[in-house]
């Protein structure tokens, strides 16, 4: 039998859609001896209670992560260093400090700073989500099969890092361990350009004169509601990504707008040729996104037809 | 008792996700007397005989049409003008000829100068459709809850606009007119761009040096996925779109552009209120769409979580 990878105490900071649903995989996967989530928002607090992921609530982060041997901290990434500081006092020596934050260059570089030097910090990142947030949006599977990147300070404590892997293998994640920068890079074209791109659309649809905004609805089911859903993303959370992780943001949204470029003269100068190799190219990596078993191979996104 | 619309013989030319769909919701609808398929692809042609979705099959277009009272031609944009000609010679007095083109000026200059006087020209698009091409991949409920946008040129015989009106509503589709160019300019924002900044995000991510093109696809659930599947869509298809509805494309693109560049010098300043606000108000537009019906609220697409 294989040790099964279990922590006396887990606290969880942050009661959204990320931190719910890691305390039901963490709960799912019997892990803790005692799992205790906090939140500063008393109606979260309330919600995840009724819910009852986890065995104590408490609005004190502080209170959450006294005598923790691992603390996951899941609140928007501008709001790390205020967390980071709030349990600071409270941390016993050696406890695990992680963080499921979508930037994580400045993540480091926001709790490093505040956390005694008898801990051992290790963000991570699980690539996975919804667009929906809080509580009851999170569900126990959300990481099964899919990544979580670790990225580990240089002199990391081996056999916390190892025992931080266990943990995200046994909710379900496959971990990779990468350095913070080349994370941030992977992950604005990814996810973050991705998203940004999303939310501009929907902006630039919003704004026009000739079409309107209920027009807009209306035909949305021609490509448009697909980047609606995306740009349905909590706001707060992707502000903080952006200003977070500004410079790989800014560098791949410079690629992106050079090549946009390149297929806006195509159009204008009629190249056919130029537009149907790219339209080919493209259908190859979903394939292999869906051999990687990262997506369904389900027509519209397995949106429910009747036939 | 409504009379039920009904058309003695009905042609549908290109048996695709489209021509297959539009057959078998007329199927369903029970709206011809005789439905006669053709297709120049001998191997979807067999596909389509297959499947069994109409009375009859036909590799030639001029047979499929001679005698029908009402053509539909589902091929590619660019393929419009062809299969008009092709059709012309065996058109009967009075026959109505439409089609299900993603664009609607071009195609209505291309089919115009090469039917008979003696026919009745009333493009049409329905707005639904699936990332996935070929007889195998249409369904009878496509249409369902839909939008179909008839476009009647000046002085349409409002006896054939009625028809064709009743039988898209037959078919599950409500039925809105408006002129081609306006349909164009309305496109160009629900689908057109859209489906351009998908191809392109998608282009963008393959050709990185810093970032493997094997990293894109282990970390696409972040949000870069569902751009694939849009980018997965028929690249003749595609391409014909773009190269016929060249100028609202472009008018499209320049108003995305110039707000992704105020976006970028946001993040570039790290101005968090612009980035928010925008972030906020996509919110309500996501909110509107599926309120009118024209997509789910199950989070991530709905696709397939255990709890
Ligand atoms: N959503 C995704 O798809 C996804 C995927 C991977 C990683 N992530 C990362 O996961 C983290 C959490 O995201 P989420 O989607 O779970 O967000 P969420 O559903 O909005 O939940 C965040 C929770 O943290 C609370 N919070 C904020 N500041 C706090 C503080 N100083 N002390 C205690 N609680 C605080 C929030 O309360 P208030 O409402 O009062 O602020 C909220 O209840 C973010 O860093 C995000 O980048 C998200
Ligand atoms: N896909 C969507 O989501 C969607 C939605 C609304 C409207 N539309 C429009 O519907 C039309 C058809 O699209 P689709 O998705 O059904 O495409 P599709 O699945 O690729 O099918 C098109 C079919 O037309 C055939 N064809 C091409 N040229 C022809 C010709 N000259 N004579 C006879 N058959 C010909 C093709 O055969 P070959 O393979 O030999 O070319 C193919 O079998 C397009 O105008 C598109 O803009 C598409």
């Amino acid at each position: 039998m294989t040790d099964k990878i279990h922590f006396d105490r887990i606290a969880i900071i942050g009661a959204g859609l990320i931190g719910s649903s890691v305390a039901r995989a963490i709960g799912r996967a019997g892990a803790a001896g005692t799992l205790v989530v906090s939140d500063r928002d008393p109606a979260v607090l309330q919600e995840a209670r009724e819910i009852g992921f986890a065995d104590d609530f408490t609005p004190d982060a502080g209170e959450a992560a006294r005598d923790a041997d691992l603390v996951i901290i899941a609140v928007p990434v501008g709001a790390m260093a205020a967390v980071g500081e709030a349990i600071a006092p409270s941390l016993k020596e050696g406890a695990i400090v992680s963080d499921v934050g979508s930037v994580k260059e400045a993540v480091f570089k926001a709790l490093d700073p505040v956390l005694p030097k008898h801990t051992h910090l290790i963000p991570g990142h699980p690539v996975a989500g919804t667009e929906q947030s809080g509580p009851k949006a999170g569900f126990a599977s959300l990481f099964d099969g899919r990544w979580c990147i670790i990225t580990p300070p240089d002199g990391v404590d081996k056999g916390a890092l190892g025992k931080l892997t266990k943990l995200w293998e046994a909710m379900g994640s496959t971990v990779e361990i990468m350095t913070a920068p080349h994370h941030d890079l992977v992950l604005a074209i990814t996810s973050h350009v991705p998203h940004l791109i999303a939310y501009n659309i929907v902006g630039t649809a919003s704004d026009l004169e000739e079409v309107t905004r209920s027009e807009v609805i209306k035909y949305s089911a021609g490509g448009f509601r697909d980047f609606t859903r995306i740009a349905a993303s909590d706001p707060t959370m992707w502000r903080d990504v952006f200003l977070n992780n500004k410079d790989a943001v800014l560098e791949m949204l410079g690629r992106f707008s050079e090549d946009l470029t390149a297929l806006q003269r195509a159009i204008r100068w009629g190249d056919g040729d130029a537009l149907h190799d790219l339209f080919s190219r493209t259908r190859d990596i979903r394939r292999r996104i869906i051999d990687a078993g990262q997506d369904e191979e389900a027509a519209d996104f397995g949106r429910h037809h009747e036939e």
